[in-house]
């Protein structure tokens, strides 16, 4: 009789986000007169730039005809997106890549669930607290997290690092060694982010331990601070411990559209083994490329007229993120992000519970965000805000929030 | 210090598909000259559909503004694509199948690579010999294949079932009792076909002895025979022992596009634990839909228009296959598959080995086939040719080998 994976049933049930939906249909079936205003999830709201959206015609144009058509792509990209992510995201940066080190894929959800099956079952994981609920649920579907403990709401094999506006939501490094570090930054949920000279500590002490860092970059597009580094390589010593994970979801809108990339340096190695063969191999036993067209989605977003105009969509993200924390603030809440990333973690006022203030926002203001105890213990006492919503409908939130004030 | 998977290190070399195309570039710089002809990969040639294309240009337009773009995909897909998978695929074979049952994904190499996550280490896995790589390796690198011995070209723990003229390149049920069993029908690489009798006698034995088959059928849109089904779930009990893997790869040319998906019924248990729902938190937690885009050509493919274009384009690659099966047959060949699949599977003359016969009909003929051997130790003897090139290359090709005959 086969077996299933019985790590799968020690996930705890609901997922974060179905809650909120459920709460929030409920709420809107008793209350079919209340608008309803949405900046929970981080989905993006504005269209593809008209450069991408060339781009897309122009290859499903190809796509239509016998000389241009294209079947299978190479496993781990076509070239002249790999090309055009060396020369624009890591040159300027000083950041010298091969593009055989640079891994194109379907999404970095995809990417950060997957890497960790090119490490063994035995080694230790360290995750912030709060954190982006995959990098766990991926090791624990794994059996790398042990038992979930509903009375820690956390995993026995899991190291979590709590980060809380008492150490500016910078992890300290934990007193039990790890093998596997994440560290997503600028952060989600709290949006705050690392300066250059806390990153490189990180990077020295991953490489004093012999442990690798994850580096979840998704949100670099969204530094506006001169020392906060883009990439975990302008750190020295990076490529020796780190793999870092981009996406084209949060700079240009593909959400929906579906493009992320990988990168693995060839200096990264566990003993004489490189982690760049290792991910190469799962990736061509696994995958099969993102699609053509999509590719040329992407390497869009690296022309002229791409960066100008993806760059114009950040600036109106962050302008949102600009009324949201200085609206809160004005209305007396303690507010963190916003300032190098499309999130607003803001402290509950009066010791509420995030759900109790989830509740209170949305009955009173119609106002969703998320509850900050969802994405760990320590996220208790939070609730995150994002700025993908329309400028519109960011102040009228805003503005009803303030009109709640006691 | 972190570890790497080690069931990593165990996978044999390299790739088939590398080894080849080494082979034919080092043919071609030697001789610069020749006219190479390729009839190994399994990828399609022939340009998207206008129904196709016509769809692909919609939904880019719809990304580009404001009111219908569309970020986050649902999970599992969205619901114009799962129920014209429905009504299209399953409802006029009279399989009835709830749209929850359909997951939408990236492809079926993914899907048939992914799937196994989701039973137990300890499984015990069957597969067809010669067979898919990507089931063996995938279930290598999870550990489930224990070690591979080369003197066996397999691996310890995985059950082989040789498929031969002998038996008809119809697998008999193994001395050893299997858990998950993997069945690819029509077949990659033999072309051959169960019919309806013969696939049903897997069934009744998969529910008897309790195991899961994982039923490939990428290539159903080539079927011609009557009595061969298109689905497992044509069979009785099937929804209770059998998960299906469908591709748009070879029914619509989309290897370079990306879309695919799996069946899982809700009635396929084990204990009381429904496998769609592991499969559905899988899917949530690792992947995050395929393009919107992407999706609206899948459900162009079963408009009229696309129903139309996309069966003629199986009816050329049909001919072709005719063409192979046919001159190889006048040429004294004995050939298998090409009816119901776009793979004509031959026997090498004079005992020759796979890879002989692939270095002599490149060296004589500049053909690129695929040898036998490639695909498991049962394959030896054997080569395989595709009808997915041009009819005047397929032509061409096979005079060649014609005018070869000793």
């Amino acid at each position: 009789m086969f077996k299933i994976n019985e790590n799968y049933l020690k996930l705890p049930g609901s997922y974060l986000f179905s809650t909120i939906g459920k709460k929030v249909k409920a709420f809107e079936q008793a209350n079919p007169d209340r608008n309803i205003i949405r900046l929970g999830i981080g989905d993006v709201t504005l269209p593809l730039a008209p450069a991408i959206i060339e781009a897309l015609h122009m290859a499903v144009d190809e796509m239509g005809v016998q000389e241009t058509f294209r079947g299978y792509s190479p496993d781990q990209g076509y070239e002249f997106l790999r090309k055009a992510i060396v020369d624009h995201d890591y040159k300027p940066r000083g950041v010298d890549l091969d593009i055989d080190e640079i891994f194109i894929s379907d999404g970095a959800k995809s990417d950060s669930a997957n890497i960790q099956e090119i490490f063994g079952p035995d080694n230790k994981v360290a995750v912030c607290d709060p954190v982006y609920p995959v990098y766990v649920d991926s090791n624990a579907m794994a059996g790398r997290a042990g038992d979930y403990l509903p009375e820690k709401e956390g995993w026995s094999r899991i190291i979590y690092m709590p980060c809380t506006m008492e150490n500016n939501f910078v992890p300290e490094f934990p007193k039990e060694t790890p093998d596997m570090i994440y560290l997503c930054y600028p952060n989600n949920p709290t949006g705050s982010a690392l300066t250059k000279d806390q990153l490189q500590k990180w990077v020295d002490y991953a490489i004093e331990i012999g442990a690798v860092i994850l580096y979840d970059a998704a949100y670099e597009a969204y530094i506006s601070e001169e020392n906060v580094p883009h990439s975990i390589y302008e750190c020295d010593g990076a490529k020796r411990c780190a793999i870092e994970l981009r996406s084209f979801s949060k700079n240009a809108g593909f959400t929906g559209t579906r493009l992320a990339f990988t990168v693995v340096p060839k200096a990264l190695k566990c003993g004489d083994v490189s982690l760049n063969g290792l991910w190469a191999r799962r990736h061509g036993t696994k995958f099969n490329g993102a699609p053509y067209i999509i590719q040329r989605a992407g390497e869009a977003v690296y022309s002229k007229a791409g960066q100008e105009q993806t760059k114009a969509q950040i600036a109106y993200y962050m302008n949102n993120a600009k009324v949201i924390r200085e609206g809160l603030t004005q209305a007396g809440y303690l507010c963190f992000g916003g300032v190098n990333a499309p999130y607003i973690w803001m402290k509950t006022p009066d010791g509420m519970t995030s759900w109790d203030f989830f509740d209170y926002l949305l009955s009173r203001a119609g106002v969703v965000g998320t509850p900050g105890s969802g994405f760990g213990p320590h996220g208790e006492g939070y609730f995150r805000l994002t700025a993908f919503g329309s400028l519109e409908n960011t102040k009228k939130a805003i503005e009803r929030i303030q009109a709640l004030n006691r």
